[in-house]
């Protein structure tokens, strides 16, 4: 087991991307998801992703030297043209004409087009409510998961993600899949040669299923049944559709069997709560106090209580990565 | 059974509420969801209601003759206070003001203040999607669910409902609440003397219950675990504090044991496609098509499905409404 600390995770991240051609802004800003992955022990958007955003840029998925360009595409829409890069940089570039637009009209969309899939949506979402936005954000990924009632895969993995800044506090984040579980649980319950729970996917054939391997090779169910369904066609329709961007159908298409990240767009829109509220917002946003400690005080935790506890203790001792990984990583620089 | 039609269920509404001392245009706007819910074999917002409305007007709960006025909060914001009236003509008069921003910025919000429940959100969002628009929306109730973890109520019901309209279709539209099952649902079961499913509730005690009366006195579940949680949040935050209007537990202690509707804002969110996707916008929109075509294609149904069959037979064959409630309403007239 390696013992990093951040500065060291991100140094890392940082080489590896940049020997194999990413631009220098790309690499800082995909970097910087990794040790935000890292630090809150989210280790799916840790540095193991460098194997993953390799992997994609030798299937040819990913431009590395991408340059995303940022348009007014209506005065409560910004719109950013990822140019085939990963997702980080092009969300950075849109960020500041968010805000603006936020704070001109109370409510507005960045549009992300064009984009891999990298997408820490918590991380983004945190930089809003670093602004004192509220926010949220989703987009597609590729076909894996079955509606309702059905059972060939028609939705992605599909996250939403949802922000609420705090006075002197860490904000209320929440950041799921609309997917049952992540697809990485199945291989790895796959892998481990052990049965899945039940709701977790379903046989080529439609049917309820405890085999890793036959829901793999059939479908993956939403969470929350017809509900959680209806949710993941609406992120599919307004991260899809809605901003001229790909299906996680389309997406999967695109990507013809090359095993890459998705093709993607995202949707984020940001609320200010000072146009919402004017001069109440301090009294109104206190108000909201009362409803988590109302969660809190009955033992229940608040969905982002576990990232926070997490990153507490990387930023005091720094992150462990396992000595497999590590090699794996040292081999790519 | 009494057989009547659409065109029948709205006089009788309409007699109702007058002879209560509704003003003409509440009483046409609150019978116009009625026949809507009747119409789409959702009884529970059917003539059914009357009985819940007269309750809470006797409750002194709802202004009858409320005049709702409605305000430019800014460019991306209408905001309409209901001034103690239902929902519905509060909604109606915001609805223009809605369109136009919505045409101009690209994406707005309508915030319905200091209202009564009665929303049939699904109602609202078709009112959204024929005018073309991609609609979400969404409310706090009493505070009946407990958070993930919890025991005690925190949430309301909170639904969530969302449109895109369709050429040539009826629209795709979802509409739920995020409790695991409506309350009402609960309370069958108590008077039917039967057990509900695990899932539904938590004793006072926190625990796991089979009880319907044990769910009623402690407090419901939401849907999908931690996810159905952190949405139910998330409603009592924007449609709450953010719109300056009152949680779901504010609501229940303004209720004061009234057991009426309950009292609260409502936050509607409008996109217009032509804004977002210009001249592509027939493109882009046919896209989405093959989306629901590769739900439908499977034998899996679109989440409005239902609600249009029932539409289509209503408007053919008119409605059944059963003798004890007939009598019930009858009574009221």
């Amino acid at each position: 087991m390696a013992r990093l600390t951040l500065a060291e995770v991100r140094d890392i991240a940082e080489r590896v991307l940049l020997k194999h051609g990413f631009s220098d802004l790309q690499a800082k800003a995909v970097a910087e998801t990794m040790v935000c992955g890292e630090r809150d022990e989210c280790r799916s958007h840790g540095i193991y992703r460098l194997l993953v955003c390799i992997a994609t840029l030798s299937a040819g998925k990913v431009n590395p030297t991408a340059v995303p360009v940022v348009y007014s595409q209506a005065p409560g829409i910004v719109r950013v043209d990822a140019d085939g890069g990963f997702s980080q940089l092009a969300f950075q570039s849109g960020l500041e004409a968010l805000k603006q637009k936020a704070a001109s009209n109370g409510i507005a969309a960045l549009v992300i087009n064009n984009c891999i899939h990298f997408s820490a949506l918590w991380v983004e979402i945190e930089a809003l409510t670093d602004m004192g936005l509220v926010a949220l954000a989703c987009n597609p990924s590729h076909a894996w998961v079955a509606p309702a009632g059905g059972r060939g895969p028609v939705f992605g993995t599909n996250p939403i993600a949802f922000g609420w800044p705090r006075k002197d506090k860490d904000p209320f984040v929440f950041d799921f899949a609309t997917s049952a579980v992540a697809r990485g649980e199945i291989e790895l319950h796959r892998r481990a040669g052990k049965p899945i729970p039940l709701g977790w996917g379903v046989s080529p054939e439609g049917e309820p299923t405890t085999s890793a391997q036959h829901a793999l090779d059939g479908a993956m169910l939403t969470f929350g049944g017809h509900k959680g369904s209806a949710l993941a066609a609406m992120i599919e329709l307004i991260a899809g559709p809605l901003i001229g961007d790909l299906t996680s159908a389309e997406s999967l298409a695109h990507d013809d069997g090359a095993g890459a990240s998705p093709y993607h767009g995202e949707l984020i829109i940001a609320f200010d709560p000072k146009r919402f509220l004017g001069d109440q917002v301090d009294y109104h946003f206190e108000r909201a106090e009362r409803l988590f400690a109302d969660i809190e005080g009955q033992g229940a935790r608040l969905p982002s209580a576990r990232r926070y506890e997490a990153r507490a203790r990387s930023l005091l001792n720094g992150v462990e990565v396992s000595d497999d990984l590590y090699a794996d990583i040292q081999a790519l620089i």
